[in-house]
């Protein structure tokens, strides 16, 4: 209908022409009169009991106030928790810590001063003494201390999925590979860090709160609970959002310490945190090992699974407590037919910076896992590694399909594609390539990797019986001005991924306007309509962008009952013509903003039609929809350096049905930008006696332009059935599969004694010089052979 | 229904506490980082050809960028009308003057500096030549010089009213009063001056501006006009507003100019009214001439009316136009059966600041002269002045009632509240005692008024008839949150008169909650759904409470829906207990939060039932509802000093159902302040050659508090047929009668010989000494003889 159809073309929208010219307008970008800068002191200590004296920094010069733990006990509560588990050991955290710290990077005081500056200086000054206690590194069931002394153990929570009889399916398989797959811990390093302004009424009763989150009305609800007002009393804001990727998904203290802290001086407050101080006080993603057992038949058919899913939290999970441990267990049955298994999470607590969102969310964990396993078990059997999943992916007649996970699989043509990336690496052709280089003493190697992404967050239903304290719905309002402009509200917070044009598209194509007649209003929770979640879960595209066509929908019929009144016909009889004006049968035609004219002037309107053109829909879809896909990489290894190049990479992938095929593909590639970086470079180590490895980019190396392939995209489009509008999210595929096609692709390059090293990530050059070394021992004269 | 029903109580509401306590965030209050200062260079002379330099003050320490007329012409419109009779000369004004100036106060240029005093010093060196020209002091069809050159004269617009045959009617009158009622201009004079803070997005693209202003969306509609950028893109905020008073109804040109410079400078621009600024560059009110013609048959009886209304609309009339000359027009027939009449209006410009919306918008002066002459017909027949109005005040059963000014008067018992009134003063009696005072030689006398007020802006297809280009339609969204708090979203502005907290009453009610648990959001254009007309027009309690009203009925008929789901009982079932549960007949209940917490888990809802609790409604009004009074007043004039001393004032009012009868009762005794003031003190005089003679508060004299009398209040309470909740709007009440009702008792006080000092606004106590100087002189013995 009407105008150039939006949705489905690729328009990059006002914002990225806005944001790439400069135009941003970033949490730090604004200050207000009178702003006070408050600096946090942390701990520099993994595991301490601590006292704090803080005369001296109260009395330096420019200094407001320093808060300590006992200044929030008692006047706010502790943080609430995203996901709670059936069995989840309650941790309370508060925004300071009290008379113990449990990670290097705890706040343990807040100074607020005149200036950042002051605070810096006077934030010096705060004497911690610290006495010392036992770090617990290793994530364990058994590890001792008692991070927290009225637990039994360091357990923080368990959950389990099981159906049919795994331990006698494993039994009567004819091999069973038994791996354990590790994932470092990695930081989401967003370009702009995270930064929290709080100005309060000066009777104290409301807060308006600016902060860089993806979650704005998850944060106002923390803000509420934690400092004991009601919900309508606190407003979040969110400027333009420089990165998030997850670990701005939830709630932080800071966001509570900032709004504590101006409610303390009777002065705006602003925190931004630093680059180094980042590494320490966002989330850290990943930290996750699975032990695997895969059974398969001689023919490569899988028999039967049992997963143990081990998650260190951290010291303080309140963010979303064991939620990535849980998606890891319940997704690392991949996308194949297995109806025997049992895959079992458990979560610990240990002396580090808790774990958190981050793109992907357990499932890259997951992934690398089973998809390790598959290739293992091709391995074992001799079996090529695309036969054994095309024997094992689920069949699109099969779909919808509830794994023993209790994850329904909504839509797909898994194998279809898994050809479709195979044809396009040439495969066959490819591997003999890769043989041949092999016998000629290069490392070169070639991996392939499915891989399910569980989007659209929500339902409800389904969040709630996971333990998730967010609901999974979604409210748009749809408003057409007197002018016939079009404006969205929705709860929804674009992160730089463009869903603001996404969602303009739809709109613009309900109501039958240009791109540029459309402006989505967001990150603010007075002004925008309430959501169960925010924009994390692969949630915008399906979930609001499903709520924004209903709403628009709605309106564009309203509209329609007014033309037809103008035009003196029936509702039945007006149609759409190319510009997107109302005509009737004999051609006479009104335009959108001749029926917005009318609707707001409201002096001829049809007997019960309200003036004004708006409309808001909630959509709670009816399941997670999956996208899915396959990827293939062909690798070299550097046998003097270790250096990783990644000749090729195809990235196959259906993400139902695309709204902005450009931004799809931006999000594929950054995802596998971010893969990249788990799979070969990034990770947080801790030393034996828990102190952070990595406090500042010096030592921490994501993946540089030179070192991304050109990625090769193939997709298809099968239409999620469990959204309006068939899409299904996209924004954490490209982190998903790349560790584990490039950990694929690594170990056929080191051939069969390679060991283990391509089970732990990163898979760093000096960790595979050290497996080079060992290669070379066993076998002098060849690198490899087969 | 529920908890103690807050509609008809009088709760403070929090934000009176929070005002009364300081803590107010006015315009002022607020500054970005990087903002400049913005000072007006306003013309010094009335009318003149003018030439700008600005070469000093470019170049002035800290300036940013100096603004003049050429600057504005070519990149924004000009200001539209808000009010367009069917003959309206136009006069396009920009914000700022081209080559010729009209007025002492049109801006000439802008000086953009990094801080007000450097913009203030700045503006000392802007260079204006003036080529004077002569000025237009007195308003006149026939006045020379034009001040627009395509004019044929200086007659601005024209409008009329007619019924039956005046002309016939007077002639055939036993008795004809003539009089010509003249009021001054008077300014409104908020405590809080007008102001204005605007920043751009860095793209250009989209612009927040901060104002101080009763109607945000029709300022954020003049923006999108002036700047020439869609509505969408314009976001108009407004933090707490110190009065308004009608002054602050309009978009402004510095509203525009403020923009436009944020946007040449890239920066962040504030402009703060200064106090004696605003004497020039805010709107006055009144300024009208009313001649009068009224006649009557022996017995008292109205027999025809012939009115000329002659507006004054100072220099560039682009606010509201001739809007308050047509309802001087419109309501000069009072509240009485009048079949023959023609009411005219002529509208001229003049060398002065422009006349604006001002509490009572024409009313005011339509009163003054009407129940002036409704005295002196009753003086010229003999009769009572409560006789001679009670013959013509329209019953009950003549209501709704169309007036030959085509105004539908819609409900009322116009002759019981007069009884009422006449009663609680004592009329005879007190008559009695005055004519005894005057015997021994003492000025005191007795006066009585009976007075209309137009409220609840609307219907929009009234408006349009009208010429005015705003709808009158409003709005609501009423949301209750996970937590069962209500918010309140309008586009009303509450402007210290505590709409907020009633329409926080209407929503608390409905829902079934305390008061304590409803939030209203208001002043953003962004968050707030469009309102067919801002905060003006007495419109508040009866439109935006309908609206509110029907929204918050939906929000509970949701709730009800999920509550008997909840109990699984049908929805007929379920009743509100005292608490505002809902319960079922076996007495199981559920909470407002338990409703609403299943409303946003969404695990459990009813089919079709969207998750989430909001409704939406916009009202439009079937028609104006008239408020309505009478008044009595006993006063004493000093003859050595003139003071007029109010010894008593009873204020008998009728708006229809009290939402919260404090705060009307506060809008009464406000209004009356302020009619205080418009009679006896407050003047904006003119020169003879057009400058200003009021330029700051030390020429200015609103009453003091010791001027004000104890007003003794009563009421009754007829509801409006006109509106969903039965009220009618108040908030210009108390202005309107005041100046006729004490003008009535002064000349009551002065006998037969006062001349017509009585008939022209204020009756300042030198012009009392005046007239009682000329009586002293008719009758050397006693000043008044009866």
């Amino acid at each position: 209908m009407s105008p150039a159809r939006q949705v489905g073309g690729s328009p990059a929208g006002p914002n990225l022409r806005r944001l790439a010219a400069g135009g941003g307008r970033y949490l730090a970008d604004e200050c207000a009169a009178g702003e006070l800068h408050l600096v946090v002191v942390r701990s520099r200590e993994p595991h301490a009991r601590i006292s704090v004296d803080t005369r001296r920094a109260r009395a330096a010069p420019g200094v407001h106030a320093v808060l300590v733990g006992a200044d929030v006990r008692g006047a706010t509560e502790p943080m609430g928790m995203m996901w709670n588990a059936p069995i989840q050991a309650s941790a309370p955290t508060w925004c300071l810590a009290g008379d113990r710290v449990r990670y290097v990077g705890e706040p343990i005081a807040a100074v607020i001063a005149d200036d950042a500056y002051l605070a810096e200086d006077a934030a010096e000054l705060v004497d911690v003494t610290y006495d010392p206690l036992p770090a617990v590194v290793e994530a364990s069931e058994q590890s001792t201390p008692l991070l927290y002394d009225d637990w039994p153990d360091n357990v923080f929570g368990r959950t389990r999925f099981e159906a049919g009889d795994a331990a006698a399916a494993l039994a009567g398989a004819a091999v069973v590979v038994r791996g354990r797959y590790t994932n470092s811990r990695v930081a989401g390093l967003s370009l702009e860090t995270r930064g929290v302004r709080a100005a309060w009424d000066i009777a104290g009763q409301t807060v308006t709160v600016w902060t860089s989150t993806q979650s704005p009305h998850q944060v106002r609800e923390a803000l509420a609970t934690s400092l004991r007002i009601p919900r309508s009393r606190v407003q979040v804001r969110c400027p333009d959002i420089g990165g998030a990727f997850g670990n701005k998904a939830c709630a932080y203290i800071e966001e509570i310490l900032v709004a504590f802290a101006a409610r303390v001086v009777r002065r705006p407050v602003r925190w931004i945190e630093g680059r180094s101080e980042a590494f320490l006080a966002t989330v850290h993603g990943r930290g996750t090992v699975v032990d695997l057992e895969l059974g398969f038949t001689a023919d490569g058919v899988i028999s039967g699974l049992r997963a143990t899913v081990l998650l260190d939290c951290g010291a303080t999970p309140y963010m979303v407590g064991l939620g990535t441990g849980v998606v890891t267990a319940a997704t690392v049955l991949g996308p194949y037919r297995i109806g025997d298994a049992l895959s079992e999470l458990v979560a610990v607590v240990t002396n580090k910076t808790p774990i958190g969102a981050y793109r992907g969310f357990g499932m890259p964990e997951a992934t690398f896992a089973i998809e390790r396993a598959m290739d293992e078990g091709a391995r074992l059997l001799g079996m090529d590694p695309v036969t054994i999943r095309h024997r094992n992916l689920l069949r699109p007649e099969e779909l919808p399909y509830w794994t023993a996970a209790m994850m329904c699989l909504d839509s797909g043509r898994y194998s279809e594609l898994l050809d479709l990336v195979a044809e396009r690496i040439d495969w066959q052709h490819t591997r003999r390539e890769a043989e041949q280089a092999r016998a000629a003493g290069r490392l070169v190697g070639v991996g392939v990797a499915c891989y399910l992404e569980a989007t659209n967050f929500g339902p409800s239903l389904t969040a709630a019986m996971m333990g998730i304290s967010s609901a999974g719905h979604d409210r748009a309002v749809v408003r057409v001005d007197a002018s016939g402009l079009v404006t969205v509200l929705t709860g929804q917070m674009p992160m730089g991924q463009g869903l603001d044009t996404v969602l303009a598209q739809v709109a613009a194509d309900e109501i039958g306007v240009p791109l540029e007649a459309v402006e989505v209003i967001c990150g603010d929770t007075a002004a925008c309509p309430y959501t169960g979640y925010g924009s994390g879960g692969s949630r915008g595209a399906g979930v609001s962008g499903s709520a924004v066509m209903m709403a628009a929908r709605e309106v564009r019929e309203q509209m329609l009952v007014i033309a037809a009144h103008l035009l003196n016909a029936a509702d039945s009889a007006v149609l759409r013509d190319a510009d997107g004006a109302f005509t009737d049968t004999s051609g006479r035609r009104v335009t959108v903003a001749e029926v917005a004219e009318a609707a707001y002037r409201a002096t001829d309107l049809p007997d019960g039609v309200q003036p004004g053109l708006e409309a808001a829909y909630t959509y709670d879809p009816r399941g997670f929809a999956f996208s899915y896909g396959s990827v293939a990489a062909v690798v070299e290894i550097d046998p003097d350096t270790g250096t990783v190049t990644v000749q090729r990479l195809v990235f196959g992938h259906d993400c139902g049905v695309q709204l902005n095929p450009a931004k799809v593909a931006g999000q594929i590639l950054g995802g596998a930008a971010q893969g990249l970086g788990a799979a070969l470079y990034e990770q947080l180590p801790y030393s034996a006696d828990g102190y952070p490895v990595v406090q500042s980019l010096w030592d921490y190396f994501p993946p540089l332009p030179a070192n991304m392939p050109p990625v090769e995209l193939v997709h298809l489009e099968t239409p999620s059935p469990f959204s309006l509008n068939g899409a299904k999210g996209t924004g954490e595929s490209g982190a998903i599969p790349i560790p584990a096609v490039l950990a694929n692709a690594i170990r056929d390059a080191l051939g069969e004694h390679a060991g283990t090293v391509a089970d732990t990530l990163p898979i760093t050059a000096e960790r595979l010089l050290e497996a080079i070394e060992t290669t070379r021992r066993s076998a002098p004269v060849r690198i490899e052979t087969r």
